[in-house]
C-alpha cells in the first residue's frame, strides 16, 4: 500500500499517474520543478527499488526531463534525488534558467518557496496535464 | 572520442573505469563524493544518451551508491545531475551524514572544499580502489 508522505503532498500538486511514479508540481514558482515519487512503500533510495522498477524510474525520469525541457527551453534539467528531510523516494525535475534565484546553484535551501496566485497554479497545471495528458507507450519515448 | 571535461579533471581524481562510466572521487574531504561520468561525447542531459545507456547509467549510478552506503554507514546517498557550470554530464553520489557541514541542505554551492591532506587522499583512493575493484559483472549487482 502506496501513501504519499504528507510533507510531499502538502508541498505538491498532482499533475499525472505514470506507470511507477505520481508525476507532482512543486508549489514554488520559482522554478518550474516536478516530483516524481515512485509508487513503492518502504524505499528511500533508487538502489533498494528492483532492478525493473530501476529501469521504468529511468525512462520516467527521463521522458518527463525531456518534456519539460523541450516546452520551457530551459538551459538545463537539474535531475536529484537528495532525501535529506523527506524520506520517501523523491526524484526532482527542474527546469534551470540563467536568470533563475539560485542560478548556477541548486534549487534546494534557497530561500522559501514563491507561492504560485491562484489562476497562475491552474494555468501551470492545465498547462503540464496537457503536457503529459498522452498515455504512456513505454518505449516510444525511449527513442 | 571521449574526453573528460578539463575542469572535472582539475576537481576529481580517478578510482576506476566502470563499462559506462569514469568513477571520480572529488577532492573535498567534506563529504564521500564520487562522480560518475558517461565516456560518451556531447551529452549534457541524461535523456540524450541512448536506453541502453541510460540502463547502465542506472545500473552503475545504483551499483556505487549502494556500496558506497554499505562502506561509509552514511544516512542518506544524495544522486544528482546539475551541470549548470559543466556541460558534461556527470552524476553527483554523496554520502550524507547528520553531522556533515551541509547536512540536511545540499552540498553544492556550499563554501569552498576542504583539500585533502596527501595520506588522507591516498588511503581514501586505496580503500575505494579496493571498493570498486571487482570485475564489472553487470547483473550480478543488479539484485
Amino acid at each position: 500500500m502506496f501513501d504519499l508522505d504528507e510533507r510531499l503532498g502538502a508541498d505538491t500538486v498532482e499533475v499525472s499517474d505514470l506507470p511507477l511514479c505520481k508525476l507532482l508540481l512543486m508549489k514554488d514558482a520559482n522554478y518550474p520543478w516536478l516530483i516524481l515519487v515512485p509508487q513503492r512503500s518502504n524505499i528511500s533510495e533508487v538502489f533498494e527499488l528492483s532492478l525493473e522498477d530501476q529501469i521504468q524510474l529511468m525512462k520516467e525520469s527521463s521522458y518527463v526531463a525531456q518534456r519539460l525541457k523541450d516546452y520551457t527551453h530551459a538551459a538545463k534539467i537539474n535531475v536529484a534525488t537528495l532525501g535529506n528531510i523527506v524520506k520517501q523516494l523523491h526524484i526532482h525535475v527542474v527546469a534551470r534558467f540563467e536568470e533563475d534565484l539560485a542560478w548556477p546553484g541548486p534549487v534546494w535551501g534557497k530561500g522559501p518557496a514563491k507561492a504560485y496566485s491562484e489562476s497562475e497554479l491552474e494555468k501551470c497545471l492545465n498547462d503540464l496535464k496537457s503536457l503529459f495528458a498522452e498515455k504512456w507507450e513505454g518505449d516510444k519515448h525511449d527513442g
